[in-house]
């Protein structure tokens, strides 16, 4: 029981996830089934629970792409707890440069409080699968990254640079940052280098 | 690129979970990094993308529990997508018995439109997925509805009964719907069961 215990304190702590906000905009912004059709909500954005969700359904569907054979239930952990960090250290938007040289600090101490939650063999496991998630090494750890970027980029994509336009991002900037999507799945980056660069034509990266 | 094409479209579809809210409301409705420490705001309904996020990382952490031995990956897939029926079906709250009555009819149709967009091997295997989430009858069915009964109630109960309250939902309805727990994991039953006892004696429900 006490095992349990402790493994629901941590299922419970991740509820923070639905709360904690990122830079992304969800795309569909209107309620379906509210009785009104398509009654119309203000702007929203995305948090970390739904990037995560659909970051694990992205993984399923698209795993094919792997430049190399993967592990898909490994990228799956890997992406579902990629971010538990953020409910102590928060979300570190990516093209805030100063944020970011304090990011890993922050991040590190989170873990150690966070995955610290649960028994030590689960809290060994995905301590470090959320390390080899940072390092960016493995195949499975390029093909999770590969995926973290794609997903809000495309979100942005369709959602008409609304984020990107809110920050004044640059063309160069979201290249450099998601040309490693090649790293992990070369088709995939073949398919979204178009995207960006008809971005920048039609104005919503500078 | 035809098939990454439809791909695409199905994941960029799936958006819509993250707005298609169900009864239960998220525990932690407060804003830690908004500046101001711990801001509150509205308490607000959990989303059909969170609870999937959460169901699946319930299954990771919680698959030792399984009755009989589980495929894990199957189990993922399952709980990632059993609630996509939605994005057209709308959600059907679990104790109302009039609109439970169209809901099979309603979903069949939404599965049969929403996995359709994706390549036919794919969607084969997860409308088969979807049928056998709903069926019941697998051990990776009764696991996966085991977390699917077990997370709103525990997020339920962490909450103070508010949507039990909310709905005048009776101590006996929970207990003949949530004792299926038990099918796919006798031990997470063991646990649930004494907190809906509890939750009768602090009369949270009637």
């Amino acid at each position: 029981m006490e095992r349990l215990k402790k493994q629901m304190e941590f299922l419970l702590e991740l509820d923070k996830m639905k709360n904690l906000y990122r830079q992304t905009y969800i795309i569909n912004d209107y309620d379906r089934h509210s009785g009104e059709s398509e009654s119309p909500r203000p702007p929203r954005k995305e948090n970390d629970a739904e990037h995560s969700f659909h970051l694990a359904i992205f993984a399923v569907i698209l795993s094919e792409y792997s430049n190399v054979p993967i592990d898909l239930l490994k990228v799956i952990k890997m992406v579902l707890i990629h971010d538990v960090v953020e409910i102590d250290a928060g979300d570190t938007y990516c093209y805030d440069t100063e944020a970011n040289k304090t990011k890993r600090d922050r991040e590190v101490k989170a873990a150690d409080r966070l995955f610290g939650l649960l028994p030590d063999d689960q809290q060994k496991e995905f301590r470090d699968l959320w390390e080899e998630f940072e390092a960016e090494n493995t195949p499975e750890a390029k093909f999770a990254v590969a995926l973290d970027r794609m997903q809000p980029m495309l979100m942005n994509y369709t959602k008409d640079g609304k984020s990107w336009k809110e920050h004044g991002v640059h063309y160069d900037s979201v290249i450099s940052r998601n040309s490693k999507i090649s790293n992990g799945a070369e088709e995939l980056w073949a398919y979204m280098k178009p995207l960006i660069d008809k971005s920048k034509e039609d104005g919503l990266l500078l």
